[in-house]
């Protein structure tokens, strides 16, 4: 066995669309606890090496949401990519956790924590941007071209790692993403807790904020449900257009008549965003 | 409001590829309870009627998994078919059930018990062959064109419920479908509870007893992954292609390398059982 399989276990292993679903189980350094994260292998990983669509869900999901409810195995076969996603937040009987769904574990909302008792696990940016891409790449054969998307909390994580990490991905896409969390109630519960008080700190996290002063011009793509339940209460994706404009960023927002927050949506559009990541990813550098 | 729309409450109302992802909530006289039943509309049903595909799920599920798992629905749009999910057996706090997960609630076996308590509530072949159908088409305009699919112990229910009642669907399908539950232990159990130890009446609710004296030829596909873990316990597809052969019936049994029992499996193939189905739906009468 090559020792570099040794720190990592393979606990699901499914067959897919002519690839594999597989779902591992590795001790995360950032995190200090074990993890899960999905891997979905296109059938085309047997003969080549394949770019990376990284996905990040949002509040109470796990590494399991996705791969069951999203149809994206298809087209991650039709194009050949492979899919990883992670757990949402550390795991575990040490890891500090919160009554309530949108703080705590499954709430992690892909920052790291500064404030106690969080601050000993919650680096979720740490492992997301830095820690699991090593993982994959020391275990999973890939090109080494990475995109990165996600969902509501998840599409926050996927907004604020690619502007946060120049030059990591080649683009960023989100579902129904809370696109200022700093300006919404559950970005400012999680941030209040995660952060502290100052507000200053918070705006390192907030997408809005960080493309005023983004590095490169990455193709962003955002689909938003009309009907969705948290649209003007959390989401609020017109500040993401003012902020784009303001900074002259590239933003293609996407709204969705009749659609709402769950996978129904994700299911409807997951496509176009395969066939938009894809203009980036088969591209040669 | 329409007075046919009374007895039906629509607790579920999401927009998918196009169409609609609804739940109804109805009272169903055959179970002598209330019933939740799953609902697809494609974007075509609201320009003409479409055909009705029914999907009869396994042992453990409700109306929950196929239409959150099996990414049916990009299909039934593609294609403009209505997609009628039902839960797998009576539910509420007056129906009896049974310890373990493979008698009683969410195992109904699709069949009409006649042994106390069963008899009282599990009546679910009436239900999914006559109560379900003359309620779809009340309430759901469509063009009368059946077939019927399902999975495992919905296989089962698909093959049993398209042999019992010849005329009623073009086509009939099955994901790794308990093939003659009289032979093995999940369907001795079951029948030995719901109709009791004559064994001469079991062969009622058995598709390989039923083919030698199937009514019509009608198109039969089965799909059945090899590395199923039920597959030589409980599956034995084999049992099914020798009663097809002895009997002429056809038969179209597609053994699939690496696929388990899980919802991965459906969603890997469910696209190939839509175009097998609407090669009959398609056809006017």
């Amino acid at each position: 066995m090559n020792p570099k399989h040794t720190d990592r276990e393979r606990i699901e292993h499914r067959a897919c669309f002519g690839g594999w679903q597989d779902v591992y189980r590795h001790q995360s350094e950032a995190l200090d606890c074990a993890m899960h994260v999905a891997v979905y292998l296109p059938p085309q990983a047997e003969q080549r090496r394949c770019p990376v669509l990284y996905w990040l869900s949002g509040l109470t999901c796990t590494e399991q949401n996705f791969i069951t409810k999203a149809g994206a195995q298809r087209y991650a076969a039709d194009h050949g990519v492979i899919v990883v996603a992670p757990d949402t937040s550390p795991r575990g009987d040490a890891v500090p956790d919160a009554d309530g769904y949108d703080l705590g574990k499954g709430a992690g909302f892909y920052l790291d924590a500064t404030q106690a008792p969080w601050s000993s696990h919650y680096r979720m940016q740490d492992y997301v941007a830095r820690e699991l891409p090593d993982w994959i790449d020391a275990h999973i054969p890939n090109s080494g071209a990475r995109a990165i998307s996600g969902h509501s909390m998840g599409g926050h994580g996927a907004l604020v790692t690619a502007l946060r990490n120049p030059g990591r991905y080649r683009s960023v896409s989100a579902f129904s993403p809370i696109v200022s969390p700093t300006q919404v109630p559950w970005g400012q519960k999680a941030f209040a807790a995660y952060l502290g008080e100052d507000r200053e700190a918070w705006k390192a996290w907030d997408a809005c904020e960080l493309i005023a002063d983004a590095q490169e011009r990455l193709p962003l793509l955002v689909d938003q449900g009309e009907d969705d339940e948290f649209l003007d209460t959390q989401l609020q994706p017109e500040r993401l257009a003012a902020a784009c404009d303001a900074a002259g960023h590239p933003l293609d927002l996407r709204m969705r008549k009749g659609y709402d927050h769950s996978y129904y949506f994700i299911a409807s559009f997951i496509g176009e965003h395969f066939i938009f990541h894809m203009r980036q990813l088969s591209r040669t550098r």
